[in-house]
């Protein structure tokens, strides 16, 4: 029997298109070739969506303490961690409720422990409704910090926490988001914040931070030392300080500690061209300096929307720096099309796809290898 | 004989690739089908790139009272206005001179000439070196500046000086950055500025000014009332001021200042969307922000690179506002392979036919037409 890793799912909630996503992804004969796809969530929302789809396949509680080892047969049945928390009048389609927030946030607490315990490799979350959820008692901007807060403590977080290296120790703790769609690995030094607050968190301890842990991610992946461009911030990246003067301050003294690491980085790159270069694959990975800076290239390359609106979207969110392997779907909770059958579970299969590959590379040992980079730091 | 718009093709930087891409240019026989391409530079330098290219075709120098008025055949001779300004010991390639510079600055000032007087319809400018440029003597960041003084007081700017309509009058003559790549066309609120300062220039009349601008520029080319959509410049739009105010305070006045005006505007769009919708024709123009967020996302659109980091580059840059139509190529001097035979001229014919487009749609009047939009305004 192959062992394949566990790789829990969370519903997301109940009322979007995270179980249609799920259930669809757990019967794909191409997920359960990599990993056991363990769904955390309600057996009965579960079934109920099934219905409504008019999807097939069995699904069957288990405890963690019998979580299956092997690969599942195409006709197993999906196991399912059932906290049966969603009551009978909540099964609704497109709705924010409280109630539902509150249960897709346990959905998040359950798996993140059994991840922690050993019984699941890694975690792979459905989409929440960030208004159910904070409603449901949730104070957190998103996934990545409440996975912040329920890791904290159980240490490990990657390079971000090797000793020595320079530079400040700037956030040294913080999850660090990364957008994944094939080759194309952008990691950003913030996320949700005002774009005036996030330039005041451009700083050397926190760029290097950022540039470690994607390149060991990317090695971890690729098996070979990767090529990791770092992004400006300014127009021209700063022209030589005629536009702006963080990249002569901050992001080319990070560039140059990494090198000093013997991390084969280079920048600071134009922000206007270097994730078409990114996507010519003239690099392996690239740092942002802010969300949108990534997520707009990331978002184009992974997403297509027809002239009504109605897009197709692939790729997959991680979260890097956590002790954890998490990776999320890109899309959100689909209110306005939960229920009708039509959400996409592509993102789902890419994000269980790219956590067992993370698992796999994890496993194979964080070991530094040689990286040869040129003594000249650009 | 068939009459067609004269436009005047600065040849750039006589070291780089600007005579190249010209030459290609004016004998491709798609461009002689839709204007008088009439290039403005020095005759030995054309001459001596075309012997290095072994590029066929002849040249011809005419005075500005001389222009050909009809369609160029095949065989004609392509037309140049011969500054002859570069010494026999500066026709070089790849090299920074300041005499050089100085002979690009000549052309554009002899180009905008050639159109404030009537002599040619449009302005399409090959690219220069800035270093060069600023060294021989223009104090200029790029042409969009040079332009803005060059056509100071000839009047004319478009609908941003249309009177009324509320808002401030922030930036009210400046001229704006528009990057098309076939539907695709992005506007901008602001060029080459600090990130920190480019933010602190968005207000409710500047964002008002290019929403206009940018609606009748596309209307006049679609002939439709064209879709609007307008960036909000943090995450997410700011997800109702969580991660900033602009949107609430800037943004959204501005849209709806556009919106009672007529013009079918919508947004504050979140920045890490609007551009794929924009690729999926959900709209027909967007504004975006700042340089980068236009930028990144347009030349992803337009721009291929290979793995070994040569680009192809598509597109092109529009100058709104001014009294002359522009547009530019979307490259730059190209030094590193100037000389070699390498460089595409798609840009420069991109830049060339929309340059045609803009004059006839100029010229079927600005007559504001009838725009549809709900009452409601978003």
């Amino acid at each position: 029997m192959k062992r394949l890793p566990v790789i829990a799912i969370t519903m997301g909630d109940p009322a979007g298109v995270g179980p249609e996503v799920c259930l669809r992804a757990v019967r794909d004969p191409r997920v359960r070739r990599f990993c056991v796809p363990l769904l955390v969530g309600d057996l009965e929302v579960l079934r109920r969506h099934a219905r409504r789809m008019r999807l097939g396949g069995r699904l069957a509680a288990v405890s963690p303490e019998a979580i299956p080892e092997g690969a599942l047969g195409p006709s197993a049945p999906a196991p399912v961690i059932d906290l049966a928390n969603v009551a009978a009048r909540h099964r609704v389609f497109g709705q924010v409720r409280a109630a539902l927030g509150r249960a897709a946030g346990a959905y998040i607490e359950c798996a993140v422990r059994l991840v922690l315990e050993g019984r699941a490799a890694a975690l792979a979350t459905g989409p929440i409704h960030k208004e159910a959820f904070q409603a449901g008692g949730y104070a957190f901007p998103g996934h990545t910090e409440m996975l912040a807060h329920l890791c904290r403590g159980a240490g490990g977080g990657g390079g971000g926490r090797r000793p020595g290296g320079g530079g400040k120790r700037e956030g040294a703790g913080e999850p660090v988001m990364m957008l994944a769609h094939g080759r194309v690995r952008i990691a950003h030094l913030s996320t949700h914040l005002p774009l005036r607050r996030a330039i005041g968190r451009i700083r050397r301890g926190r760029v290097l931070r950022v540039i470690r842990l994607l390149a060991e991610t990317l090695e971890g992946l690729d098996r070979r030392p990767p090529r990791i461009a770092v992004a400006g911030l300014n127009p021209h990246a700063g022209e030589g300080g005629l536009f702006g003067r963080e990249e002569i301050e901050e992001i080319a003294p990070a560039v140059e500690d990494a090198r000093a690491e013997g991390i084969d980085a280079r920048g600071p790159e134009p922000p206007d061209t270097i994730f078409a270069k990114l996507r010519g694959r003239v690099f392996d990975g690239a740092v942002a300096m802010y969300h949108d800076q990534g997520h707009i290239a990331g978002k184009l390359m992974a997403f297509r929307f027809d002239a009504a609106g109605r897009g197709a979207v692939r790729g997959v969110n991680v979260t890097l720096g956590l002790p954890i392997v998490r990776t999320s779907v890109e899309h959100g909770a689909g209110f306005e099309i939960a229920g009708r059958g039509e959400a996409d579970h592509a993102s789902m299969v890419d994000a269980l796809r790219l956590a067992a590959r993370l698992v796999r590379s994890r496993a194979a040992g964080a070991r530094p290898r040689a990286r040869r980079v040129s003594a000249r730091p650009r």
